[in-house]
């Protein structure tokens, strides 16, 4: 069986913002440090969760930049990098290869709807061929439920067989692990990644690869122990325990708006004011949401 | 009744593309200038069916310039400046602004799905508090089946009563007559544009403004005529015949993909090489398409 990679814990890692509303660079690097700490392998910084289509490009550039001079090791970052316009997304991924970020998480253009299969080869296949890096490696985006745009097997067997090593990942956040097995068994050596926390005992169990998810930004020291430890039988009931705590926070978080909620969480815990903030059209938990689950 | 602004016939104009995969902006200039000689009142450049969303910034950027450059007045241009990301929805903006372009077409920021309604007042507040620009005139932009995110009524009711005068009409493309003459009832004074060519006609007998349409780019003629003369007795039947014809290369460039169907007809009718390309992940239409939409 080929390495897979990325394999791991990944932390898709909230975004803090300052009370000018941009991202907080300082906050998000000791987050990100602490996350590291906690167990996790990397850092899958902006995505869905990072809100990072709601942040200008160069928003983004300045917050992969402030991460790897804080000293975080390029290998150990995920950045997504995949816009609505491919000349953008053919951009921010050559600038995470230029800081020595040869790993990326990559949305299909997420504005046309309904494109063809054709289309959305050609449109992974010509960021491949401008950016023309051996290194890169490409973890594709499937999240329909906000993306719109499924990512369909024959799309993905087309790119690993034009492009062989590149599409080495599929980090899938349609929440269905049906879904995720079925692409284990599809792609042989493709590194398939759940999307959601609960899913990725049942997933490393079938073969999966590891997850980046959302609830790690709170459970990050449970999910590393459920990833080093699943096959490992004397350590069963430890596993049981930390796999009941992911569920129950995944639940907890799920009450609310699910972005919010993480951070009304991260805020309680921390003290740290950025967590606070998101921005439009994400907007933080009501008093009313935020006491309700803070008493739980 | 207040006066509409904008009103009449807008072309959301398509965009040509280079051998290089760029938009071409001297054919860009010519077919504006066109569009303009057959009677359009303006152009709604680097909309959907421009294909803004897959352009970079600085390549839209710098197709606005172009235009602007061209000597075509600004106050008959309504870019689409709104994107996923708030920061560069108000950047796009600012330079639109910049170049004396006052009125733009804003899309809701279309990444998330399932916002709150106060979550995408909040987006567009913020974006108008940015900007701080009292010649800043926005026409919302409707098109739940590409943004999935529909503008609902108690958002656009909101935010003409917090900025009165600021967001003056509306682009509807869902394709719904009967929510266009709900706008128009409901929004005294707001400019409700068509979206749809042959919906032009009789939303301006219900008090619309006019229309921001795809079809135009190939029956301007047509519609600038319809616009003119809808409410002229004498003149009944060539708008009747002007209708047939604007139906007739609608239901033609909707039998394949629409946007490469415009571009292929255009080309046929230019022969312009620069309409025979489209940026993924829209393509082309394939060979037997074409031949199948020519021979018509």
């Amino acid at each position: 069986m080929t390495e897979q990679h990325p394999r791991g814990v990944y932390s898709a890692a909230l975004t803090p913002v300052t009370t000018e509303g941009t991202p907080d660079a300082t906050l998000f690097v000791t987050h990100c440090q602490r996350l590291l700490a906690e167990g996790c392998d990397g850092i899958a910084m902006l995505g869905t969760t990072g809100e990072a289509n709601s942040f200008a490009n160069d928003e983004r550039r300045a917050l992969l930049e402030a991460v790897v001079a804080a000293g975080i090791a390029p290998d150990r970052l995920l950045p997504g990098t995949g816009v609505a316009a491919l000349s953008e997304t053919v951009a921010l991924t050559r600038h995470a290869l230029s800081l020595g970020v040869t790993t990326v998480v990559m949305l299909p253009p997420f504005y046309y709807k309904g494109v063809t299969e054709d289309g959305l080869f050609a449109a992974y296949a010509e960021v491949v061929q401008r950016l023309a890096d051996p290194r890169l490696r490409i973890v594709l985006y499937h999240i329909p439920q906000m993306s719109a745009v499924p990512i369909p097997f024959p799309v993905i067997a087309r790119l690993r067989a034009a492009y062989p090593g590149t599409f080495s990942g599929i980090k899938d956040s349609a929440g269905d692990l049906a879904h995720m097995e079925a692409l284990v068994e599809a792609c042989p050596g493709l590194a398939v990644l759940a999307g959601a926390d609960p899913l990725m005992l049942p997933l490393l169990r079938k073969g999966g690869a590891g997850c980046i998810t959302a609830t790690s930004n709170l459970v990050a020291a449970d999910l590393a122990f459920v990833f080093r430890h699943f096959s490992d039988l004397n350590r069963a009931a430890e596993v049981e325990a930390a796999q009941a705590r992911i569920v129950a926070m995944r639940n907890r978080a799920s009450r609310f708006a699910q972005m919010a909620s993480l951070k009304a969480l991260l805020a309680d815990r921390t003290g740290e004011e950025g967590w606070h903030r998101l921005r439009p059209p994400l907007l933080p938990l009501s008093e009313a949401e935020r006491g309700a689950l803070l008493v739980e």
